[in-house]
């Protein structure tokens, strides 16, 4: 039998909030089994770009990622965010490292096509590097990602972080029984956006189909619901989406299911 | 016979300069034998705390590091500048990995004491992690190193790149044949300031305690020095200060010996 890993992702909501994430580590740090964080970037990127007065330029209503936007999501969260989020975890004896996608060539990824848009340096991963990822797992380093890739060709690229769980879950699912548990600001996918206690509790397939038929899963979520579903099409076992008090209790959450 | 290993640290000026850094970074992945690379700041600390309206403070005429500062020192050493290095030495076929010290534990430091200066999140190192430095570079993963050290309780420290090359190498000695290089923009340590060929060749302690009383190496050199002789006094087998061509070929530089 597979040992057990746990691969979690947490939202930008928890990220700028330091109380709620401080309590989220400490639950992190108490998960006894093998474990990867993937952290997304919250707030202090765009506040760097408007403090510094960097423009976040749109093309057809989507943002593209400019040479600026790539060096301060670098900075934000390859350094500050990912950095301070190691340091406390050592202070709470979870020996981690934190890593970006260049690092130890973990995350291959290919820039994005300029068509039909150009997001600028946008990548979408190709490869992730599991025997390494697992070499340091076996050292009971628990590696902590931002979502910065690399093309292995010199260019580092922005990421989308739920498809970097997604895919890390996905790869892991080699070596370990693998959960994916998204965290974010809602207890789980809601039935009505308005009512926070209105959590869906299990999601298959066929009610997936349903929600967006019905508009009930709106844009923002789908994507994250696609990365769900490709995760349980490629060996991941479980896959969650729910508060960052998910990770260490039985806080009610929505389980996604084939 | 211990195997060799070299560590090179890049000071501010090299960082700055695209054209000096990339062909500094060719030489580097060719290095054959283990090699490990600690990079300072530079400039772009400095620019972005002044675009931000982060000023400097000073404290009995030494620069203090504040939260703030820590801040723009983690997003600059630890994300963007470690980070473009590692992804420019993954398209150079040289698998590397960038780390803070909190990365992995890999330096452990302690917060300067306030008196008789208090030089803010300042930290010195106590000790590091040669066991998992070693065991990356057993698995063929060059480490890039920033001076952004931990304190082991979960916070983030500001450490003097110098020192943490000396530690390191001091620390590698251990398993290998250790040399250390410093490279800056001068091909070694000079006679006359004004000259840039008047380049001192061997420095031994007599002859360092000759040209400190004749103020031949002034004030920022001494701790440049003062390292190089700690290194050397501590198992270090080689220490040179030079170019950074002095890495891959016989450049003149100033080779330091007891």
């Amino acid at each position: 039998m597979k040992n057990k890993i746990s691969i979690i992702k947490i939202g930008g909501n928890i990220i700028d909030n330091e109380k709620v994430l401080n309590a989220f580590l400490v639950d992190f740090s108490k998960i006894k089994h093998a474990k990867i964080l993937i952290h997304g970037g919250g707030k202090i990127a765009n506040q760097l770009n408007e403090n510094l007065g960097i423009k976040t330029i749109m093309n057809k209503g989507r943002r593209i990622t400019s040479t600026e936007n790539l060096d301060t999501a670098t900075m934000v969260y390859a350094g500050l965010i990912n950095k301070k989020i190691v340091s406390k975890l050592q202070g709470r004896n979870c020996n981690s490292i934190g890593l970006s996608g260049s690092d130890a060539n973990c995350m291959l990824a290919t820039k994005r096509p300029t068509s039909p848009i150009n997001f600028g340096w946008v990548g979408d991963i190709k490869k992730i590097n599991s025997p390494i990822i697992n070499l340091l797992l076996k050292e009971n380093i628990t590696p902590i990602f931002c979502a910065i890739s690399h093309d292995g060709k010199g260019q580092l690229l922005n990421t989308n972080a739920d498809t970097v769980a997604s895919e890390i879950a996905i790869a892991m699912s080699k070596f370990y029984e693998t959960e994916l548990i998204y965290c974010f600001e809602k207890k789980g996918v809601l039935q009505n956006v308005n009512d926070d206690d209105s959590i869906i509790q299990n999601i298959n397939s066929e009610k997936y189909s349903e929600l967006k038929e019905k508009k009930i899963i709106n844009e923002g979520m789908l994507p994250k619901m696609e990365n769900c579903f490709h995760a349980l099409n490629n060996q991941v076992s479980k896959v969650v989406i729910g508060s960052p008090k998910v990770i260490n209790n039985n806080e009610t959450c929505t389980i996604i299911t084939l």
